[in-house]
Formats: structure tokens, sequence, C-alpha cells
């Protein structure tokens, strides 16, 4: 299944990936991003606002981060997410304070982060790393609708495990009543890409006796634990066998 | 140097790792937590407050995500980032809006997730991960004392890569100034930890005849790919050949 692919573009110096945010005069500047506050400003030459790019990280990642703001504190939490078309979908349990929260819509962001390597100049300053990020901004909104909360389902599961979906138990009425998901639209995304090695080897530290280069990183899979009370006779399924090979 | 460690805790179920916001009431049932708004609540019983079980997933991670409210939406970037004593520190450029915008203090929120795998049960409502994580709430602060700053960039320095400070060219007067740094006090930080298999091998769901069990994950290092610039005879530093192995 190889989870990894290798992204396009190119590195240029960056030592941080910190972005920041909102600046009429820069807008005039560069337009292609689809809203002024998704628009990257750190080490511009990186984004890329083509929906693509924005998707094709999305699909890969396994873990999103999900911002949002209560009582002036942003929280930021790890979840499991899966995109369908045009719309990236969180889910958590209906008991979840922040689910309920939402309501009508909740001023979000959905960041992923592939981290596929690290890179190593000759100084400390321009050390980094190559990476594959999505940021998603706007308003999360709380599916409601069986059948689209059904479809949801379906694509985290996809999201995990391709096929899972056809072997595995399906979610009773109950236990799809207990599931909150919210959707965002991935009108105001961008993505932002960093790879192959250091920008020094042209400059005056070239000179010094210090290895430079990159080291790539990969997430990949062991060997599959079964349940000790996993009934007799039942294979690991190929889909998992071949996973991150 | 082998990044990946196995955490403590168990696993109880969870289809999520959603959390929500805060609750009076839930806090008098429990009083572990620094704050309450730190508090996890989703299966809490995955939870830790330990200040050590807080401080070797932040040692261990290699990204982290700052969240920020900026004019009512929230921010959530990938950036690096290192623990030194009571305190998480990330950074970025000076030019950064966001950076430059903090001034005093920004109320933030820095998350880091090591998955360490996936976990199939039988229902697709059990599906989940396994994951360490920790939360950090609080309000960021701008280092401006020079030593203090370069103490920080050691510290993201020995974060990547021990020993690369001795060996690397050291940061210029015109890069520090060029960084800005943050911290955030770990005052207000949770754990969360999930490990094991699935938790359905004693419910009616385990007569499926569906594969089950957990599949484990790690980030693991390729082969270093040298700088094409890079002076004859300058050997692959030992603790790059032994990254992540």
């Amino acid at each position: 299944m190889g989870r990894r692919v290798n992204g396009p573009g190119r590195r240029t110096t960056c030592q941080s990936i910190l972005c920041g945010v909102s600046s009429p005069a820069a807008a005039r500047r560069r337009t292609a991003a689809p809203s002024e506050r998704v628009r990257v400003r750190r080490v511009h030459e990186k984004a890329s606002y083509e929906r693509d790019a924005v998707k094709a990280i999305l699909d890969e990642a396994l873990v999103a981060h999900l911002g949002f703001a209560h009582e002036g504190q942003p929280f930021v939490i790890p979840t499991l997410h899966a995109r369908l078309g045009e719309e990236v979908y969180v889910h958590g349990s209906s008991a979840s304070r922040t689910l309920r929260a939402v309501g009508g819509a909740l001023p979000a962001c959905l960041t992923v982060t592939l981290l596929d390597g690290l890179v190593f100049a000759r100084s400390v300053f321009e050390m980094s790393a190559n990476y594959r990020s999505v940021v998603v901004l706007g308003e999360a909104r709380a599916v409601t609708d069986a059948d689209e909360k059904l479809r949801a389902l379906q694509a985290f599961s996809d999201q995990v495990m391709p096929g899972r979906w056809e072997v595995a138990r399906r979610p009773t009425r109950q236990e799809l009543k207990a599931t909150a998901v919210l959707a965002l639209p991935l009108d105001e995304a961008s993505a932002k890409i960093s790879t192959g090695g250091p920008d020094d080897g042209k400059s005056e530290d070239a000179e010094l006796p210090v290895w430079a280069g990159h080291l790539p990183l990969r997430l990949v899979a062991g060997e599959p634990v079964p349940c000790p009370h996993l009934r007799p006779g039942i294979p690991v399924p190929p889909e998992l066998a071949a996973y991150g090979r």
C-alpha cells in the first residue's frame, strides 16, 4: 500500500517552519492564495495552493491536529481525519464538550504534517526539516445528516485501511449517535513542501569541515500483532501485511 | 540513538482522540490535573499529568504543532521545538508577523503527537490509534535575553541531533537577531498515552470472523544523503548513522 510518496517542490533557506499572520500589503504582492489569512508568508516559495497538492497530503497523513479556541485559549488536539471531496472530516465522541459546543459553526484550523527528513547544514542557523504540511482554515460544521455521517465514517475507515469497511462490523444506530462528526471545507487551504538538502553548499560555509546533507525519515509498519482473543484461522489481511512497506 | 521508546499506560475503548473543554462538575470528580482547562476529559484513564511523562514525550518528538488565535481565527502551525527544564521553546523568523505580534504574552497551545500504531477492532466503531501525545496550554513568552536565546538554540540543535552544536557553525549575532524564540511553561501540561490491542476481544464482537489486532508504526531513518558540495573526506557523523535505528 506504501503510504510514502515523494512530494514535489524545492527547498529554500528556512530554519523554521513557523509562519505568520495577515498583512494587506503582502496580499497585494501575492494573489494566488484562496484567502489572505491562509497565505503562507514565511519562505513562501515553498507554498502551494493547488487543491491536488493539498488533497494528496491530507490523504497520506494518518493524524491531523485540530485547533480551536475556547474562552480565548487556543486548543490543539490530535485526531484521526479523512477527506471526502472538497471537505475534511474529523470525529469524536458526542459526549465531547468540544463537539457539543460547536452546535452551529466553530472557527477552526486543521493541520497535518508529514515529516520527511532532517536537513543538516554546516551552520546551526540553517538546520531545518523536510516536510509536507497542509493548513486548512474555516468554520467547522457539525454533521447531522445520518447518510453523510455514515459516509464520513467509511472515509475514516478507508483512511486507516482501505477495504476494512467491507469486512468489519459497521456502526450500529446507537454507535452512529454516539459519534460526532465535524466537516471543514477546503476553500481556505494551503500546502507547504520542503525537500532536498541544505542550501549552504555554495556559501562560504561550504569550506567548513562539517558534514552536511539530509536524512530521510519515514513512518514504517512493524509486524501486525493479533488480538490474543482472535478466533483461530483468521489470516492477517493482505492490506495490513503490505502496510507502509 | 534510537528515538523510539515504549510508553507506559494502557488502552481503553476509544474511537477518537478528540477531547473536550471545561466543566466545573467534572473538575470536582478529578483533581490531579494542574488546571481544569488542561484536564483530559475523553477517555481520561489514558491521561497523565506526571511531569516526567510529559517531558519524555516532548523530548522524543521532532515536530510540534503550535496553536494560537488571531482575530478570532485559530491557527495551527508545525514547528521544531525543544524543552529546557520546565519550559518548551519554539522558534521562527523575527520577520514572522506571528512572533512579532506576540510582544508580551500570547495565549497558545503546543501539542506533540507520536503515532505508535493503528488498532483494528472487529468493528469500525472501535478502530483507534496507539499514540503518545502532550498538550501544553499557557501564555507564550518572547525570549529577548541573548544568553537564554542561545541556550534555546542549542536545545533545538540537540533535539534534532545531540552533539551537532559542538561541530556546526554557531549562530552569529546577526543570525541570533533574525531568530525569534518563544517559551511556554509546562505548568499546564497533560499527556495522553494509548497502547496495545483492541478492547473487543471479550465482547460479543469477538465471535465475528474479522481479523483484530494492532499494527506498530515507527519513524525510521534512511541512509544519510550528503550535500553534493560536501568537502571530500568528511565522514557521516556516527550520531546520524545510528539515527532512529
